[in-house]
């Protein structure tokens, strides 16, 4: 199953025998304190480095959260949007956990956006999911609601069942247009946890063929040497099921990790793509010692 | 299941609730011109540096191969177990084609050693499985036989099923002392060969619950940043049921992986081992530090 997303002049297919999709995370002012002071004086610099960092690095579709604490947060998501739109031609992932801030994006939009996030819950699913319908966008969905964020499996499988239910028989969406997210806990928070998500990503797979993500960082929140467990939770997910994460598209050790799961997956002809990269680092490192003994 | 091995002093547990078994991979003169000959020589001194290099990285036990051409195998697998069996007292992994070499290896062998290796030929399983069972050792067993190595997963399964019959059957050894290698194929000659090899150790772990090992660095073979693609490997087949790999112990990469595999798949509870081993690092990084400056 592939799910389609656009810019104004890209396209994007997740899943299939797609490469696995690099969502970067940066765009999102949580944690950074003078980010969120930026945004606050409506400040939108910051951003235009952050596009600068993540799209050489391998991201394929960037995030952006405008959620910082005193901010006009619908107005910072329309000028995120059009601002990212004249730096990259990538898609965007608009993420909000309010509504007319998800509203405004989708306007300002150029393309068909993935929706950042909808959840099992009554009131969520009837404001999202129309909002989604009409901008022909696709959707995230978190198999929780109000009452829980279940940590059993077949739960979290019950309560995606209901999304697809009321996505595709309430509001027409295309069930290749809904993007599950697992769950991804912290390890840090129970050692069991991890396992719990790669068991709904092969329920999901198993019972939808769906496309998913998640947030890949949330796993090692909390442990030292983060960038390692994130390397080996990438591939023990893509095995299971997952084709697609929003994660740091800024590090190498994570992108690598992605890029040897599709090689390993069959999802790189011939390896191509694996090869190719080597010898751009080979030859970027000639560059620059060429560069340093000329100094 | 869990396959019990030991050293004269130690005893290791692949499979259940423990930790990936690595087996050091570097006792092994294939394609290292300067041991062939000094081993042709009789001279074993460079397998104290290897046990050296090996111990300290992570390995839990340790592969022996003695094949160097014109050399006499028997006599060199005597000393070599001997020799490294005074230096470590890690359960030994003892790997040749040739019957008088294993057979001289389990005789010199303190403990519970791995044979490496049986096939699905019925000449093999003859030779072998009694001279396993003589010696109470557990054995390693390749899903091929004299007319072919199978790509097609379940017709690997069902060589893994006559090894199965004829080891318990016929020679009365316990299933959980056969340690299948479900055969690693290099990505590069393939890009679909991986997806063979996860799909067997599935079918595997389905079939019979049985553990597994396979040689990781074969997967790699001939395609640049072999440490990557390894790294990434080992979590994807960990996550569909391999316990255990012969490898490159002294790569820090791919033991990292291994071990937040562990942690992932809550086989390193608490995360106990994974802070310590980072703690580890952090003070001989310290140390180290603090003896440059003395200098």
């Amino acid at each position: 199953m592939e799910t389609v997303l656009s810019s104004a002049t890209r396209e994007l297919r997740i899943g299939g025998d797609n490469p696995f999709c690099v969502i970067g995370e940066r765009i999102n002012p949580t944690g950074r304190k003078i980010f969120q002071e930026q945004l606050r004086r409506g400040d939108l610099s910051r951003i235009e480095i952050d596009v600068a960092d993540q799209v050489p690095g391998g991201a394929m579709m960037l995030d952006v959260n405008m959620g910082a604490p005193l901010a006009d947060e619908a107005e910072l998501m329309t000028s995120a949007v059009t601002l990212i739109q004249s730096r990259c031609d990538l898609p965007l992932c608009l993420d909000s956990s309010i509504i007319e801030v998800l509203e405004a994006g989708l306007a300002a939009y150029q393309g068909k956006a993935l929706v950042n996030s909808v959840t099992a819950e009554d009131e969520r699913l009837d404001a999202i999911l129309p909002l989604v319908k009409r901008h022909g966008a696709a959707v995230i969905a978190l198999p929780n609601d109000e009452e829980e964020i279940p940590e059993e499996p077949s739960r979290r499988l019950d309560l995606a069942r209901k999304i697809v239910d009321v996505a595709t028989g309430k509001y027409g969406i295309a069930i290749e247009d809904i993007v599950f997210d697992p769950l991804a806990m912290p390890v840090g928070a129970g050692t069991s946890l991890v396992l719990r998500t790669l068991e709904t990503i092969a329920l999901l797979r198993e019972e939808f063929g769906v496309n998913m993500t998640l947030g890949a960082s949330n796993v090692s929140f909390g442990m030292p040497d983060r960038g390692s467990i994130g390397a080996a939770f990438l591939p023990m997910a893509i095995t299971t099921g997952l084709t697609s994460a929003i994660m740091d598209a800024r590090s190498a050790q994570l992108v690598q990790a992605v890029k040897a799961a599709d090689l390993l997956t069959n999802r790189d002809p011939w390896g191509a793509g694996w090869i190719a990269a080597h010898r751009a680092r080979q030859a970027a490192a000639a560059a620059a010692q060429a560069n340093a003994a000329a100094q």
